[in-house]
């Protein structure tokens, strides 16, 4: 804090000007079998704190899938006393994008805390999507001002993107993520294993935030989704395991490099985004996030390419790689979109100075703060008449 | 980042550590009249950021007793163009405890950001009670992630404590505080003149919060608001000013030095606060927070002074100053209250581990992780006991 050494008497004025910073470090660790009694992943995260409450909550989409889940927590908690203690069987709440729909989830999660009285340092194990780790941490971060957050992604998108971030939230008012607050989990562990019972059309959309973040950041990792489009197309397990965690990697630097609470308008992890997130809005919920995600980079390459920012050449590799991997880059919510609108939107979003992030080359990037809306306008026309 | 270099293929481990801090700076600013079009204070604020839109709100306490706020707001706004822009003319919301009892007020203006489209670059300006700012910074932190907050706080409490500090929150479940977040503001200004509209109850509330932050941090400070007691006990303007800058200065320097979103156990400022928050829970609002820490703070000295760990002279002043003040220090409800209760529902508030600190002289503290629930009894019967 400094101190302003002037007293400005004639207008009694005094100011301080209050200064610091934040530490925070977690963990972020991928395993298989996280529930396996001989496992000692989720232990050690307690280990150091002594025998820790626990309260275990999974997405229903998860638990249906994985018969016995609650018994695997429940036994991987009896031969791990010393390290975690759980307040109660596990409970399953509604997973899926309508669980974060208004607040609902939020205040059952708030009242389930406060029944089974957590404090600051008991800690919440959310087993779920990205959709429900987002809820769930919500309700986590606002109770007595932040429960302590153990994420187990079980999606693809929440493994290489969703769960190992900073943000949660949930929608309201129509908008994605309306409500929500920057807080960052006691830990994060990602059990590959969980993909095996995701549905395929949501184990390949998490694809996409893997071409996203190769785009802009990482040219040695497009050439890789390159080189395994076909393996990745048919989601073996072994291709999908590299890319997440070399996807998680790229995205934990970004943050930690970057700025992690978003306190500016620059924002290259929303590439594609802009209109990602409109299209996820207009279609009620019926185009995933990844596959919008897919449309929007398709329409923000065709979009720099025709401004003569992108080859054509990085523009068709981009293209071709979607569509390889198994995405539509064309839907009839795209046809209709308000471009406008949406980014009007995102702007507002970011908070008054738009600012979207395209790629210059495969690996490379740049901000800009406006968009053609000619050439937004024909390059989508051009995205519908593709073929796919 | 760091990153494990071991890739344990046994059982597939991967383990990333995550790590950043986040920087945050605000000013905390002492003036007068702060909407007399010639003060530059607020304007100032936001020079930087070009005209900022603004969405002012205010305590319905406030407005009701400062005739034309909100006249005033828009002459200033009007002579400050290419600093702040007004979304709309100035919002009066109900203020005080009842505000903070729930969600509806934070959910009321939710809707009104949302009808005027306020993203996370745009400024609510909150004016009001500490009871008001806790209420309005919530649902700025969590609306976008986070709008831009500026404190103008009006009460005693709110200038000296609770409008400079970096959380929010509201009342849930009965419990004070149960919902919210940690949330700096994007700037504060204290305008003195408010309070003379505020109560005399209210007003000398707040002197609470002054002796506490002097017994534990600053024997000067003790002895300054000792020597000034006869015009701290009357409110007499001139003083009061001086006590509030200089206890906000001591909160700052604590908060920045320590531990800003109290991520550990240890809660100094909280001195007295274990039981004043069960006493005004237990009142139903009828006992103030500053009324309920005096209090508070008069058990723990009796009750270090029987555990001798505070000289019994040094106890005396304490007490005395209290008094002196204008404050009872002994209450009905204090004479029900459930202290192993109250005891363990504040270990739960801090997060497991019970930390109560307890003045060990004047200006000088020590932390304790229990409380003899015998000596505590007798100390409260003596406390009971005294006259006044
Ligand atoms: N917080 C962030 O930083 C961030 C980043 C990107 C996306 N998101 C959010 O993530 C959400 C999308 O997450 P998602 O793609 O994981 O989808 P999702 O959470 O909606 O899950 C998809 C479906 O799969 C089910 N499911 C989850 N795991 C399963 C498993 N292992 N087996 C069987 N079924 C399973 C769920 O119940 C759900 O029905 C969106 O709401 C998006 O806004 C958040
Ligand atoms: N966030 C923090 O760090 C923090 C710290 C300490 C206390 N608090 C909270 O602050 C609250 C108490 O705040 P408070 O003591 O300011 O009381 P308050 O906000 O309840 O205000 C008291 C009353 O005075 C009215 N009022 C406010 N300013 C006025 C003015 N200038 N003129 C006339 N009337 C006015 C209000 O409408 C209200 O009726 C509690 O809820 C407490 O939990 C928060
Ligand atoms: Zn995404
Ligand atoms: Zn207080």
């Amino acid at each position: 804090m400094g101190q302003d050494d002037a007293w400005h008497k004639e207008n009694r004025e005094r100011v301080f000007w209050q200064e610091f910073s934040v530490p925070w470090r977690f963990p972020v660790i991928f395993t298989r079998n996280v529930f396996a009694p001989a496992n000692n992943a989720l232990a050690t995260v307690f280990q150091a704190a002594g025998p820790v409450p626990v309260l275990a909550i999974a997405d229903s989409g998860v638990a249906e899938a994985n018969d016995g889940l609650a018994d695997a927590v429940q036994a991987y908690a009896s031969s791990h006393r010393n390290a975690l203690r759980l307040l109660s069987p596990l409970h399953v709440l509604p997973g899926g994008e309508k669980c974060k729909n208004g607040a609902a989830q939020v205040d059952r999660l708030h009242r389930l805390f406060h029944k089974h009285k957590l404090c600051r340092h008991s800690v919440v194990l959310a087993i779920g999507g990205g959709a429900f780790l987002d809820m769930a941490g919500y309700a986590a971060a606002t109770a007595h001002r932040g429960l302590r957050l153990v994420r187990l992604p079980t999606t693809t998108l929440a493994q290489n993107d969703a769960g190992i971030g900073v943000k949660n939230g949930y929608n309201s008012f129509g908008r994605k993520n309306w409500v929500g607050t920057f807080a960052p989990p006691f830990a994060v562990i990602s059990d590959l294993n969980f993909l095996s019972t995701l549905p395929n059309r949501e184990c390949r959309a998490g694809l996409a935030e893997a071409v996203k973040v190769a785009v802009i950041k990482d040219a040695g990792f497009f050439q890789l989704l390159s080189g395994q489009r076909k393996k990745l197309a048919a989601l073996e397990l072994e291709q999908m395991e590299e890319m997440i965690i070399r996807c998680a990697a790229l995205h934990l630097e970004h943050i930690a490099a970057g700025d992690p609470f978003e306190q500016g308008s620059a924002r290259p992890l929303d590439f594609g985004h802009w209109s990602a997130h409109a299209l996820e809005e207009a279609s009620g919920g019926e185009i995933l996030h990844g596959e919008a995600v897919a449309m929007g980079m398709a329409l923000d390459c065709l979009y720099a390419a025709e401004k003569g920012l992108l080859r054509e050449e990085e523009r068709d590799q981009i293209i071709h790689l979607l569509q390889d991997l198994g995405f539509r880059l064309s839907h009839p919510v795209l046809a209709e979109l308000d471009l406008e609108g949406a980014l009007d939107r995102f702007r507002q979003h970011l908070g008054g100075t738009l600012c979207i992030t395209l790629p210059l080359g495969i690996g490379c990037r740049a901000e800009f703060h406006q968009m053609d809306l000619e050439v937004l306008h024909s390059s989508r026309d051009r995205l519908m008449a593709h073929k796919g």
